[in-house]
């Protein structure tokens, strides 16, 4: 299966200067970016905690962090603890949730191809009940990978 | 919104050290693959069509093909073209097909928050219906990403 090219895209007819997979990832930027943002996802929100967590230096972490902020899919927060200066935390912004499709179906290849055993952690509805990423129509069908088609905007 | 940890990953009680995602970044390794296999998708095949098409010089996607096919998201292929010797081209196995619901949540990102304009390419079904990455149960049913929770293979 390869995607369907239609109309003026058909047979590879269209420069991808505008696309947005490549925009995506030159904002995103190195893979360690995705990984802090995975950890956003999870809930950790502070400088020590993403350190800690991904095992990367202060240095590395401080840059992914501004280059993540600047990018607008991370934002500041301030908080204070008691008897402390206040310091920043980051949380993701509707722009970095909206992310999470993307993070999961990452997880979800990885779990498929990429673990011996089963995977460690399960994606679930608050229920319990197995959650997958998958094409949608609006009506909420599904949509199998080999039905799906690339359109140009000047088709349309 | 934050993904809600359940059982004992709250809070945040989980060692990342197998993690799918982190996995997955290091075997597909730099952007450009994305983008090789994003081209892999659209159906490019032959590698003077790859280096065209993502202006990379022969060098770099002669590095990165390889990878792809160590990688096992792409296998080589051989054709012959009248009057010429056998060469390889490049397809996705059905790894690398699996990888479409993560290339196309990239996709649908970047159309969302990095065009000017209205996208320039439009993912849709076979009768031309707008189709979207989303998450959903094993029935079909839509998950909105409030309700997704994360729970550990072991409290399974």
């Amino acid at each position: 299966m390869t995607l369907t090219l239609d109309g003026r895209l058909a047979p590879l007819n269209w420069s991808p200067e505008n696309c947005s997979i490549r925009r995506t990832l030159d904002l995103l930027g190195p893979a360690s970016s995705i990984l802090i943002l995975r950890e956003a996802l999870y809930g950790t929100r502070r400088f020590d905690q993403f350190a800690e967590r991904l095992g990367m230096s202060e240095t590395s972490i401080a840059a992914r962090l501004k280059q993540l902020t600047q990018a607008g899919v991370l934002e500041r927060q301030q908080y204070r603890e008691p008897g402390s200066r206040p310091r920043d935390e980051y949380v993701l912004t509707q722009r970095g949730e909206d992310l999470a499709p993307t993070l999961l179906a990452l997880m979800q290849w990885g779990d498929c191809y990429l673990q011996e055993g089963p995977a460690p952690l399960h994606l679930v509805d608050a229920a319990g009940e197995p959650v997958r990423v998958a094409f949608q129509r609006a009506d909420g069908t599904t949509v199998a990978p080999e039905e799906l088609h690339l359109r140009s905007a000047q088709d349309l």
